[in-house]
């Protein structure tokens, strides 16, 4: 055990007050494990409920604000919230207008906001759900819908809240998040191990000089285990395997995304990210913007996802939007 | 090794090649080792250049932008940036209102940027240096002028900039920025070791379960190895060791920043963070703002600082301006 904590069985409620803390003008607290953004709800707009388990900071409790979410859930470490949390949550987001619930597609996250969502609309709210799942390498594209959500959420929250925060109806809000989740697809690669905050244990094992294509990010396996590549190769292997899954074609303007998973450096990400630039213009493809931080992250894993989001003049739009909160901002 | 780069030769000029990809917008390559700004220099106002070595990402190479420096120039990484690249740096920044060179004190640094000062000189060019020496623990205050610098850099570079874009004359300006290191304290703790990126090897050892106050980023030793301390306890020590160090009073407006140095999650960080506020207040300090995230990084090395910046009308009227920097944005 490495890490900066107290009593494990606190580190979610610990790190929200934390955050809330450092936010406080930004960011309220709804109960012990929601927090929306100071304003809301907003007269007039659709919600925006995000959330999932703690471990994985900035995602999902950072991405409240201007352009973004309006509330957010955060489960105990690696563990989805619990329905009358997700039901705070829609709650605190709710104007009269409806909440759309948008978070990764797990099964355990799935059946709590589920259950949230139902306790919402026995008290007469409207609420709907979108689930995340742009990871490309557990199921082949007939099987998306089975597919993980992971890198591409903040791309995703930021187009969803950008047209809520424009005024656009429910329904179609609805149609433009499911587009912009099926127009993203990732693909990550890791390093090296991330231990469980509680146990100090590695989720699962790497020998040094390996690496992983398609490692989950709470330690799921991935699809093939190989000798660490340079870069540039790891670039465009990660590339190549999401060109063919959408697929995108050439012209397609896209924004490219280097998330790093934890330990990651940001001079990796950049060293990643100039090969990314050369091999997708060698595609054909136009880089019409690009992302690199840490946005998801698993803990101290070291390693790198990257994420393809295909725009459309729609999309485009409301990417090009203002976002302002702890985890993302874009002006 | 686990770190995804390519020939550890190039290192830093392909992160720069990254880097200037990601921003491409808002940066420019001036030389392979210098970048600027988009819009330096800017008629009418004192330049400011920073650098150092790489490997520190964001620091310094991302701190461009308005209401920060206007020019960076990035060594190898570890390693100080040579004077033909100060230079560069300095050309890119002036526009007749002279530069100051801010960086951070380790003897490498200042021989090249002093060499780099004298050429901007030769070709008549008015620069002066304030040297960021905000690390407490390798030398006591009376000796505070042979300390390092650390993770006070992105606090004063915003200073700096944000006066310099205010229009502040050059003596005023290098006043303010002395007074700004002046004040602002730090310490760190280390939980784990950082490898070099070219060899992949440890800069130092510390075992599982200890942690090191007052390592350097660079693996330099610090002051004292002890058994892993609670976050609670960590916060405590790293601040109470700091409010000693100026000394900070009762009523002092600081603004308080974790730092974590890479592999640290936003989970640990936001946890010291909750505690430091609570601690900070029963001293009776007035925490004005807060900062998290990674500034200054030592590769994947695990741990986190605390800097402390007191405030006074002056340093809180500049802090309070807007920076868009790629590695740092307040709005």
């Amino acid at each position: 055990m490495r890490k900066l904590i107290n009593n494990p069985e606190n580190l979610a409620i610990e790190l929200i007050d934390g955050f809330c803390l450092t936010n406080k003008n930004k960011v309220k607290r709804i109960a012990p494990h929601v927090c929306a953004r100071k304003e809301a709800p907003i007269a007039g707009k659709v919600g925006i409920v995000i959330g999932g388990g703690a471990g994985h900071e900035p995602l999902f409790l950072e991405f409240i604000g201007k352009g973004m979410a309006d509330a957010s859930v955060h489960g105990q470490v690696f563990t989805a919230p619990t329905p009358d949390k997700v039901l705070d949550a829609i709650k605190a987001a709710d104007s009269g207008n409806g909440v759309i619930l948008l978070y990764n597609n797990y099964a355990g996250d799935v059946m709590n906001f589920d259950m949230g969502q139902d306790f919402a609309r026995m008290e007469g709210i409207k609420v709907e759900t979108v689930l995340i799942n742009d990871e490309i390498s557990a199921f082949p594209p007939e099987k998306a819908e089975e597919r993980r959500g992971t890198t591409a959420d903040h791309l995703v929250i930021h187009v969803a809240g950008a047209a809520a925060e424009a005024g656009l109806p429910f329904d179609e809000l609805k149609a433009l998040i499911e587009k912009t989740v099926f127009n993203c697809r990732s693909l990550g690669v890791s390093t090296s191990e991330c231990t469980l905050p509680e146990t100090g244990l590695a989720t699962f094992e790497l020998p040094e000089g390996r690496m992983e294509f398609g490692m989950g990010i709470h330690g799921e396996a991935g699809i093939e285990q190989v000798d660490l590549m340079t870069a540039d190769a790891t670039a465009e292997r990660l590339c190549s395997d999401i060109i063919k899954d959408l697929p995108f074609k050439k012209g397609d303007e896209v924004v490219a995304l280097i998330n790093g998973y934890g330990a990651t450096t940001r001079m990796e990400m950049f060293i990643v990210m100039r090969h990314m630039h050369k091999y997708l213009e060698q595609q054909g493809m136009a880089v019409y913007d690009t992302e690199l931080g840490e946005f998801c992250t698993a803990q101290e894993m070291a390693g790198v996802s990257v994420t393809l989001m295909k725009l459309d003049s729609e999309i485009k739009k409301y990417w090009d939007m203002p976002a302002d909160s702890p985890g993302f901002v874009k002006y």
